[in-house]
């Protein structure tokens, strides 16, 4: 034996904010409109910020017909020192948990959603195209959350609504895309650090 | 109380195979030449789909300089229903772990490597940007994995190689590219199940 990697090393696990399960069961079962769940997102974004419980960004799943609230998460870099967990990535994959499969759009299922609250990263957007979600909802897109947090989102490929497209995944785009960068704003002068891959100067 | 939330379903928790545990301590504790490391990493992809633990894609974290083995993630969609635990973000998500930090770029920390039996998916590709890492090695690029194995790799933007040089990241193309094929080929001729995103028809 050269090396003594143990079953605790080989595993990844990430939660969600205590703050969240509270704020999760205070919401209603159902959020009819794509306001309505917006709102919700920009909210956890929000709160992940003010609790010092990661960078201002929340995503949604829901179903999309009914609203029905699957699951919301936060972004949790930092707390977890791990570079993927996005917003997106914890809740598509605690939505696939909880419904036992990494496909949200399989047969027997309702179509879901994934409520953003701005167009995910390149990384995001790879993993919002494997998740099966029937339709994105996002805040906007555009250049004002880089400028305005100092996050890199780095190259989504030009033709991002074409490639939703045919993959069947509809697009809403513009849902409280004022409210979504007063948050930003909000965060900006809160002075919160933002991280960025590669601190070291090499 | 609206919801019924608990911090059970709050949460992902990925683990690696068990025969994992001991193919990694088996290992020599240095892997000096990319094609070492590559080589183990096709090992892994090939243990990975005849155990019956994921699909047919492995990646490791190296120490880029000594070829110190960090960790060797696989592909682990299948077994937890999660459509975004690729083998990067597994490898990535331990690695990191393990060294404390979401920057495996951090100053005071060697540089750090991620080796791929092929170049990474739309989402993957954005999480080696995300990483830290210092240096991309890759079997190879191109349209052969899709055609060999049905899986869809998406849209990694066309200057994908600028987009990595940007960020400070080497890329090593080509290492063990007609064994990287030869262990696809031979999960293809396994006819094992071929997961996509969307299995439903709607």
């Amino acid at each position: 034996m050269n090396n003594t990697f143990t079953q605790a090393d080989l595993n990844i696990s990430l939660a969600m904010p205590e703050w969240s399960i509270d704020a999760l069961n205070e919401l209603p079962s159902h959020l009819p409109t794509l306001e309505e769940r917006m709102a919700a997102v920009i909210d956890f974004s929000r709160k992940n910020f003010l609790n010092n419980t990661g960078g201002p960004f929340a995503a949604g799943v829901f179903e999309r017909d009914t609203g029905k609230v699957v699951v919301i998460g936060v972004n949790r870099v930092m707390e977890y020192g791990c570079s993927s967990a996005h917003a997106e990535i914890m809740a598509l994959s605690m939505a696939q948990k909880m419904l036992g499969t990494y496909d949200l759009g399989a047969d027997g299922l309702p179509a879901h959603e994934l409520v953003v609250n701005w167009r995910p990263c390149a990384m995001c957007f790879g993993a919002v195209l494997w998740s099966g979600v029937r339709a994105l909802t996002i805040a906007g897109e555009g250049p004002e959350v880089e400028n305005i947090t100092g996050f890199d989102e780095g190259p989504v490929t030009e033709d991002w609504r074409g490639e939703l497209q045919r993959r069947g995944i509809a697009l809403n785009e513009d849902v409280l895309r004022d409210e979504a960068i007063a948050a930003y704003e909000e965060f900006a002068a809160s002075q919160s650090f933002v991280y960025n891959a590669r601190l070291g100067d090499e």
